[in-house]
């Protein structure tokens, strides 16, 4: 039996690229990219052909209460806690072939390179395809023991419902709790992703440390104006709620811009009652939306915009009021030794990494709750996500894998010990 | 036989109150105001008991091809040109019971102060009630001979076709050519009409003199940004296209207010696409309109906000393109000696008047361009119109109704010649 050591495994590109074609070929549209919404058949036909990759590679394969595929390869030391690693399958509506599929692709390639290479670990590994990731991560939720109730009933993009849907994937709703895994089963848990932004491509590296998964505030905002004769009404006489609104929108950009960090604020959505061209904007109604890895940072930045919100009102004429929506992800840290086991990773494959925060929600961020998590992220070209021209190299791919295995591998021989 | 003067007549607050009112009862609506629109049921009903009225004081009424109805006293010269005045009885939809009525009635009024008092004028007078207005001038228009056969096809908001609905008002567009008035018939044309807006009141004055109706001009704005990923696009990659909207919203405001004058300046409307707030807005389209007195003023407002947009374009790394919309209306100076004539009147009898520019648009404007044409403003409560909240006081309608009988006697005795 060889020693759980990676130096001479590599990840083969070729392969990878070849399971992830054939993965976008469930849900496959005409125009490029995938459809395939959890729950949907073509989820239900993509976690088959996945399946049969993991029993190919070894592992012995069930589906938990949420839906979650799980494919173990038992340690040679059975009472150790499971090094946990996978990403989900699932797509967006009219999404791409890399979001998420990189991750398990990846996972899987680690235990067919050990399992080629007659590699045991120490401590059991378990690959896991999360349900419904793009929903709400539903089968992370599931397992860190923070499923509500109400999320089943939750109607998603395939039509069923969360319960139905979870159903169709062989899992069992009315015992969702038994998807639960207790902190003690686990070791760790790696995620191996896309960047779904440009900030490796720009700069030319090779892999991302994920510092942890930024939480997320949103409020809509109401700016009540007067709406009035767009003819009639002079200047000096408005209370034009729109005017407000673009003092607001350029004041979230300079609060947001002014302070040092990586933290980002958006105004996506805008809606102008009556909404005439000949009308004077009554009522404005915008979403601002606030994202960090810092809570603190969120809330401060949050009250500097509030500030300035008070000033606008002054000087327009308006009243602006935040509603909070509870729609709130905190920020979810990754272990900071875990950080330091992937960045060695990479350094030992010669290739160059950053620290950077996932400003996307993932998986990862439950399991952080529950387990020393870490991500690993690899370059997506232009950085563009959540549509078909999403794409990331074979060469990426494998880069991720390798620093995954070696992560892995690392923990396995006591790095978190 | 009386001279045709003024000294002793005076107009009835308390009956064209209750002819507002009685009027107010055509095309009521149960939380107030009216929905009398064009061609409507209550149109028709309303144009009889105006029809009635107009009778009463001695007019010989006839509806021309257009559908405007038009009532005559001869006068004592028959070879002279007519003094023509009035306005508009059909409303917008939900509208106020004052918006055009106090013209009709107000006309109404002065040919019945000169019938009890047996006063008879060298001019004919003749009265007129023109048809669609709030739909576009469509009465004023066939009578400045400007009306398209394409604007026939446009169908109203009471259904019909304004085709099919000057017909049911008794005109007849097959000879809408035969409603044109050649500038030789008339001698001029006197419009009196509530403000709808907040300037007479807000400055105690009682009369407003139109120094014309203002050119309206109205662009579709497009801002092409890039759509990206809320949490992953750093604030320095952003082609943010709201951002870029909201300076240009400001920078529309700064234009217009930045120069003297009452230009106004309005953005009405605006869209973002995708429309999501975890997604950057890759597009926003806005309306932007600007009125004037003069035309090149307008031109000039426009010029700067290109001048801005260019620069925002170049910060944003957005893209701005302004499409002229086919709404546009030239600017209608009134006639400078008719100006004159009105405030004096107004002066004579112990009324504070002012210079102001329309920035509604009016059937004046069209007559403006056949023949001397003025304008006579009184308040708008609180600046409302086209609302149910729309009200103008007995008082202030008599006086309106007073400068307007000084003014035609003026014309009569020959104040233009």
């Amino acid at each position: 039996m060889a020693s759980a050591t990676a130096d001479g495994l590599r990840a083969d590109p070729s392969r990878m690229e070849e399971r992830i074609r054939k993965l976008g070929t469930y849900g496959a549209e005409p125009e490029g990219g995938v459809s395939r919404v959890a729950f949907s058949d073509a989820d239900v036909a993509g976690r088959s052909y996945v399946t049969g990759l993991m029993k190919d590679a070894g592992l012995t394969v069930r589906v938990d209460a949420a839906g979650n595929i799980i494919g173990r390869r038992d340690g040679s030391e059975p009472h150790l806690p499971v090094i946990l690693f996978g990403s989900h399958i699932d797509s967006v509506p009219r999404g791409g072939n890399y979001d998420g599929d990189v991750g398990v692709v990846g996972a899987i390639e680690c235990v067919q390179l050990l399992r080629d290479a007659g590699v045991v670990t120490r401590h059991p590994l378990e690959v896991v395809v999360f349900s419904d990731e793009e929903g709400g991560l539903i089968g992370s939720r599931a397992m860190a023991g923070e499923l509500t109730p109400e999320a089943l009933d939750v109607k998603s993009h395939s039509g069923k419902t969360v319960r139905e849907g979870i159903r169709a994937l062989g899992g069992d709703p009315d015992r969702i709790v038994e998807a639960r895994r207790r902190p003690e089963e686990l070791k760790a848990f790696l995620e191996l992703h896309i960047e779904q932004g440009a900030v490796l491509e720009d700069s030319g590296l090779d892999i991302g440390v994920v510092e942890g998964i930024v939480g997320i505030n949103w409020w809509d905002v109401t700016i009540e104006g007067f709406a009035n004769h767009a003819g009639t009404t002079p200047m000096d006489r408005r209370k034009d709620a729109l005017l407000a609104a673009a003092h607001l929108v350029i004041a979230v950009n300079r609060a947001v811009t002014g302070v040092p960090g990586r933290q980002v604020g958006t105004v996506g959505r805008i809606s102008a009652t009556p909404g005439a061209p000949n009308v004077i904007p009554g009522r404005v109604v915008l979403s601002l939306e606030l994202r960090d890895l810092s809570a603190e940072k969120i809330q401060s930045l949050f009250a500097s915009i509030q500030r300035e919100a008070k000033a606008i009102e002054a000087t327009t004429g308006t009243r602006i009021s935040f509603a909070a929506i509870d729609a709130t992800a905190v920020p979810a840290p990754t272990d900071e030794r875990v950080r330091r086991l992937i960045a060695e990773s990479a350094t030992e494959l010669g290739l160059k990494d950053q620290l950077m925060p996932s400003g996307a929600g993932h998986d990862a961020q439950d399991l952080a709750r529950l387990t020393p998590t870490g991500m690993i992220f690899v370059p997506s070209a232009g950085g563009i996500s959540h549509s078909p021209k999403e794409y990331t190299s074979p060469t990426d791919m494998a880069n991720g894998a390798n620093v995954l295995l070696r992560t892995i591998l690392k923990i396995d021989a006591g790095a978190l010990d």
